[in-house]
C-alpha cells in the first residue's frame, strides 16, 4: 500500500505537460506543483498560515538542517515535521545528501555512506541510505527522498578555484589518479545500490512515500541508464537530481526534457532544486509535475522581487519615491493587501518605496513582505502553468509571463 | 476644534482609575491603553494585520528616527504615515526630542532648540518646537507631542562613567560651573516656552491633536509646577515625560502618583515609555490612560516572553523538549493559533521547543512569534485592566498577574 496517490486530471496536445493531483495522508496538492523551501523547519520569515495564503499546498524540509538541529528525535518526540512547525499540509524532506556532499567537510565518501564534519559543532556525522531514512522516518514527511551519491556533473578540476575546492570533497578529485567518468560511473552504480537499502530501510512505507532519484550528470546515455535501474526498483514516485547545480538554461533543459519523458507516466515526477520560472515552465512541457527552489525567499530576503517581466532589485534609488506595489498585477499580501480582506488605507499596497525603507533602515518588515510576494510570484505561476496544460495555450503564457520566453521555444512532443 | 475627543466611561471607587475611549481622525482606541512602538514605520517583524489582530487600536511612530530616514517629505508624499506603513488605525508620533537628547551626539543645546549629529550620515540636524512639529504635521499620526527639554532627572555626576558620559550631552554637565538644580528649572522654564511654540506652529489642529508633556524630573514640587504651567496652555491631552528613564519602580510610582491626580481630569493622560506590567497598572490607579513601550517587541527579538508570572528566556535548554506553549492562558497566535482560525496540528500551539529551536537556528519566526505574544500580553493585561476598574476588583486582577503584585499595595484614591 502505498501513503500517496497521483491522478492525472488532463494532458497537454503539444507537449508532455500533465496537470493532476498527488493526495498524501495529510491532504493533497495540485501539479505541477511549487514547492517553497523551510529548510529549518520554518519557511523563513513566513508564518504558516500566510505561508498557505500564497498558494502553497507543499513544502519541503531539509533533513541534513534538521537531523543537525534539532535533532530528528526531538521533533519525533513533538510529534513529527507538521506538528513542530504547525504545518498540518503536505511535507517533503530531501535526503541530506545533497547538502551532506555540496556544504560540508567530506572526511570520507565510500559504499556505506557519507562522513562529514557538523556545520553547527564540528563533530563527526555519518550518513548513510540507512541513517538518511531513518532520519526521515522520524521527521515524518509525507514525501521522503532517497539518499544518494551525487558528484558534480561537472569534472571539478575544470572549475575555478573555489568552486573546484567545493567540488573535490565530492569527488576526491584532489587525489592522484582521479578519473571524472569513473567518479561518475560510480556514483551511478551505488546510487542505485542505495535506492534498494533505502527502500528496505524504510520503517513507515504505508505513511511515508519514498521516491527514488535519477542521476547521471549532464551525459545522457548515463540519465538514460539511470532511469531504467532506479525505476525499475518500484516506488511511488521518482525525481531527477543533480541538474540545476550551476549549469545553465540549455544544459538544464537538454538533461530534463531528455530524461522525463523516460520515467513513468503514472508516477509523479520531481525536478529537484529548479528553478527560475523559465526552468521550471520548460520541465512542466518535458512531463515535470514537482519542483523545489529556495530562489523566492533567498531573493526576498536580499529585496529582489520577482515579477512577470524580471526580478527588481528594491534596494535600487529609482524606487526610492515609487507608490506603485512590486507588481501591480499581483494578488499577494504585499501587492494587494485589501484583496486578503486586511485593513488598509484607501485599499493602498504596501509600495516599493515603503518596501525599499524597510530594507534601508534593516527592518525585518522588508524580507518577510517580498518573501511573501515572491512566494505567491511562484504560486500564481503554477496557477497559470496548470490552467495552460489543460487548452495547450503555451504562447498566451509566454505573454503573460515574459520572463518564460526561451522555455516555449521547443514543441517537445514529437509526433509518435 | 480638535481632532480629539476622550470620554470616560466609568471610574474606579478606591483609585483614580478612569476607563473611556478615545476617538481620533482614524478611529477610536480604548483607554487604558498600550501603544506597541513602530520606530521606523514598522513594528518589528509584525505585519499590520497581526499588529490589529493583538488587541493594538493604537501605534507610536518615532519622529526621530522617520525624519532622519526615510525623512517626512517622503512620507508625506506616500500619503502620510498611516498609508505609507499600511496601518489605518490611529497613530502617535513623539517629537524626536527624547532620541536627539539620549541617542545622538549633541552639538548644542539652547533657547532655538537642539543640534545633533544624525546616526545615520553624521549631518548636523536641527531640532527645534517649530522644526519638530513641521515634521510630526508631514507625518500625519492623530496625535503628537510637544517639543521639550528633558535633561535627565538624576544630577549625571552621581552616575557611573558610561551613564555620565551619555547624561552629559543633555546637561552640559562636563562644563565648569554646573549646577543640576539650575539645568532643571531652565529645562521646565524652557518646556512651557517650547510648547508654546510648538502650538503656535501646528499648521494642522483640525486633524492632528497636539499633546503638552510635564517634566520636573523626580523634584516633586517642579513636577506640581510644571503641571500648572504645561496644562495652563489649552491642549486635547498631556503627557507625563521623564519617567522610566532609568529609575526604580518606587520612583516611577512616586512621581506619577503625585502629579497624574494633578493633571486635568477629562483629558488623555500619557504616560510615555511606561512600562512593565506593575508599573503600568500602578500608574493606571494613579489615573492614567495611555502608554507606549519597547518592552514587548525588543524583548521578543531576544527570546524573553512575557507571561503573568514573569519572563520566560526562552533560549534556556530547559525549554529545550517543553511542549507546552509560552503561556498557556494566552490566546496570541503563537500560544493559541486555532483561535484565530489558524490551520494548526491537532489543534496545537507553537511548542516552546519549537520557539527555542528558531532561536538557536536564528530564523526569523522566533522573533516574529515571540513579539506577536508579547505584545498581546500587554493587551490582555489592559483588556483585564479595563474590566477592573469597573468592578474596582484590583485584588482579583493582582492574582490573574502575579507579576503586578507591588502595584496594587497602595490604594490610592485619599478621602475626600
Amino acid at each position: 500500500m502505498t501513503p500517496l496517490t497521483f491522478q492525472i486530471h488532463e494532458t497537454s496536445a503539444s507537449t508532455h505537460a500533465r496537470r493532476g493531483t498527488v493526495t498524501t495522508p495529510h491532504g493533497s496538492f495540485d501539479t505541477p506543483a511549487f514547492m517553497p523551501v523551510g529548510t529549518r523547519a520554518s519557511i523563513k520569515g513566513v508564518l504558516p498560515p500566510l505561508v498557505a495564503a500564497t498558494g502553497s499546498q507543499i513544502i519541503l524540509g531539509n533533513t541534513y538542517h534538521l537531523m543537525l538541529r534539532p535533532g530528528e528525535a526531538l521533533v519525533r518526540e513533538l510529534g513529527g515535521l507538521h506538528a513542530f512547525m504547525g504545518w498540518p499540509h503536505p511535507v517533503l524532506t530531501d535526503s541530506g545528501g545533497y547538502q551532506a556532499y555540496s556544504m560540508s567537510d567530506i572526511n570520507r565518501i565510500d559504499d556505506d555512506g557519507v562522513t562529514f564534519k557538523s556545520i553547527i559543532d564540528g563533530s563527526s556525522i555519518h550518513l548513510s541510505p540507512e541513517r538518511a531514512i531513518q532520519v526521515q522516518n522520524d521527521l515524518g514527511a509525507d514525501i521522503i527522498m532517497a539518499f544518494d551519491d551525487c558528484p558534480p556533473s561537472v569534472d571539478p578540476r575544470t572549475l575555478n578555484e573555489t568552486r573546484k575546492r567545493l567540488a573535490a570533497s565530492r569527488t576526491s578529485a584532489s587525489k592522484k589518479g582521479y578519473d571524472h567518468g569513473v567518479r561518475l560511473e560510480q556514483a551511478l552504480e551505488r546510487t542505485t545500490r542505495w535506492l534498494d537499502r533505502c527502500k528496505k530501510a524504510h520503517q513507515r512505507p504505508n505513511e511515508q512515500a519514498l521516491f527514488g532519484i535519477v542521476q547521471g550528470g549532464a551525459d545522457l546515455d548515463r540519465r538514460s541508464r539511470s532511469v531504467e535501474e532506479v525505476c525499475n526498483i518500484e516506488l511511488p514516485g521518482y525525481a531527477i537530481g543533480g541538474v540545476a547545480v550551476g549549469e545553465g538554461f540549455s544544459d538544464i533543459v537538454r538533461v530534463v526534457h531528455h530524461t522525463t519523458p523516460l520515467m513513468p507516466a503514472d508516477k509523479p515526477r520531481y525536478l529537484m532544486g529548479v528553478g527560475y520560472e523559465r526552468d521550471i515552465v520548460a520541465a512542466v512541457r518535458a512531463g515535470v509535475d514537482m519542483f523545489d527552489c529556495v530562489l523566492p525567499t533567498r531573493n526576498g530576503r536580499n529585496a529582489n522581487a520577482f515579477t512577470p517581466t524580471g526580478q527588481l532589485r528594491l534596494r535600487n534609488a529609482r524606487f526610492a519615491r515609487d507608490p506603485e506595489p512590486i507588481d501591480a498585477t499581483c494578488d499577494c499580501v504585499a501587492c494587494s493587501p485589501a484583496s486578503h480582506g486586511w485593513a488598509t488605507v484607501d485599499g493602498r499596497p504596501f509600495s516599493r518605496a515603503y518596501i525599499r525603507h524597510l530594507f534601508m533602515a534593516e527592518e525585518m518588515l522588508g524580507p518577510i513582505l517580498v518573501s511573501l510576494h515572491n512566494v505567491r510570484h511562484f504560486q500564481r505561476l503554477l496557477v497559470d502553468i496548470r490552467r495552460t496544460i489543460g487548452d495547450d495555450a503555451w504562447s498566451s503564457l509566454g505573454q503573460r509571463w515574459p520572463v518564460v520566453g526561451d522555455a516555449l521555444a521547443e514543441p517537445l512532443r514529437t509526433p509518435e
